[in-house]
């Protein structure tokens, strides 16, 4: 095991430029917190190092990377205020897609790490295989999001790539079922159970862009009152996910 | 109009004061960021003063107590980073279940404000007229449970108190139906419609307490896969109003 105290170690430095995005992308590392994820993390093979200050979970005793740390580093790295803390250093995940997959969600521009992290929890939740990312969506490897998921970040795969390309290619196999507020969308309680599918929903504010409402098969709506907008979008992809359920 | 410039203004250090919640309750005055929020509040009187650095919604030219501020003013009382913003501080709202309310939902000890928004934006989206919470949950006058409710603050009102004296009064007349993770759980979807009807969801990590359990006429479960511990407390509230849908 080994142990650092200095602020400006060099791989303290390192774990903590991850907080930013660039960097992220420049090392293809990423930080979870939490004995939670830092043991989905190692279950899933994707841990680089361990760094705690006093506490570490059973499991992890044998681990090779151990660090410990002194509270001034953990709070230069976590942006988690708890003494009980632990940080893993995760390796960026390949992502892939099952063949075969029946259930797959698909994000067209969501904006908020949160809403995302509900969504995929959701998914593996409701015996999804997958979740598909438009580019203009958060990144995944943000903390939030990370944490949000509560573990189902390491169980599923996650592909960003153009939205309209992953589901033109999907097509040929799978009904898209894309979530709308337009007029001619059909209220979910309506539609009948056809799978293989992918559900998309979209940004918060505009909801799913033209392109990708032309590739629908079907478009669907929630019914909700006259006195609001609209459904917070974590809430109407898991209600959607929910009434196509493969559990 | 007024305008203000000094920091040390006494209306301004009492406003910026409200960020604080013990200073909220002394006053019975709360923070709204935006405009959507700001007309919302407008609308349902609750207003006592609208602050704005240039921008101001054409609805609001002659609401009487403007107050033009300057950016450093508006930074100390907000803490949303937009130049356009505007600032209403409101009233506390007279909180009355309507008589005859046959769809409520009832939130017990959860902790998290913006899932109490987004359970708020839910009850309002699907028909139900009231929520009940907790003493033990979150602070309904929380900037960040007020902006996720998308509006729903100022239509619905919200009761709190001791969640098992206040179900007890309803369940004279209400099914208390109960979300629980148990094994006695009964599947959503072979529950039957039944109104007028409460919905109770429990905190965030421990569920409904044991006292609530024992006044449900049903306990109700979302099945969800052995691959996760349990969903957000906002999804599953809000598949299970809509299951239970006013609309």
């Amino acid at each position: 095991m080994k142990e650092i105290t200095s602020l400006t170690n060099e791989t303290i430095k390192l774990y903590a430029s991850l907080n930013n995005k660039k960097e992220r992308e420049e090392h293809h590392l990423f930080i979870v917190d939490g004995d939670h994820l830092v043991l989905e993390a190692y279950k899933h093979h994707c841990l680089e190092a361990v760094l705690f200050t006093d506490y570490l979970p059973q499991e992890l005793k044998d681990y090779p990377n151990l660090i410990k740390v002194t509270d001034g580093i953990m709070a230069k790295i976590s942006n988690v205020v708890d003494p009980k803390n632990i940080i893993g250093i995760c390796k960026y995940k390949e992502q892939v897609l099952p063949s075969g997959a029946t259930h797959l969600i698909a994000l067209d521009g969501v904006q908020d790490p949160g809403n995302g992290g509900t969504i995929l929890r959701s998914a593996l939740a409701f015996g999804y295989q997958g979740l598909l990312l438009s580019n203009d969506s958060f990144d995944i490897y943000n903390t939030k999001f990370i944490r949000s998921t509560m573990g189902a970040f390491f169980a599923l795969p996650i592909i960003r790539g153009d939205l309209v390309k992953l589901l033109l290619a999907l097509k040929t196999n799978h009904k898209i079922i894309v979530a709308d507020l337009v007029d001619e969308a059909k209220p979910l309680a309506s539609c009948k159970f056809a799978e293989p599918l992918v559900i998309v929903v979209g940004n918060e504010g505009r909801g799913p862009t033209r392109a990708i409402r032309t590739l629908a098969d079907e478009i669907v709506i929630i019914p909700i009152s006259n006195n609001i907008d609209s459904l917070n979008v974590g809430v109407a992809a898991s209600i959607i996910m929910n009434y196509f359920s493969n559990i």
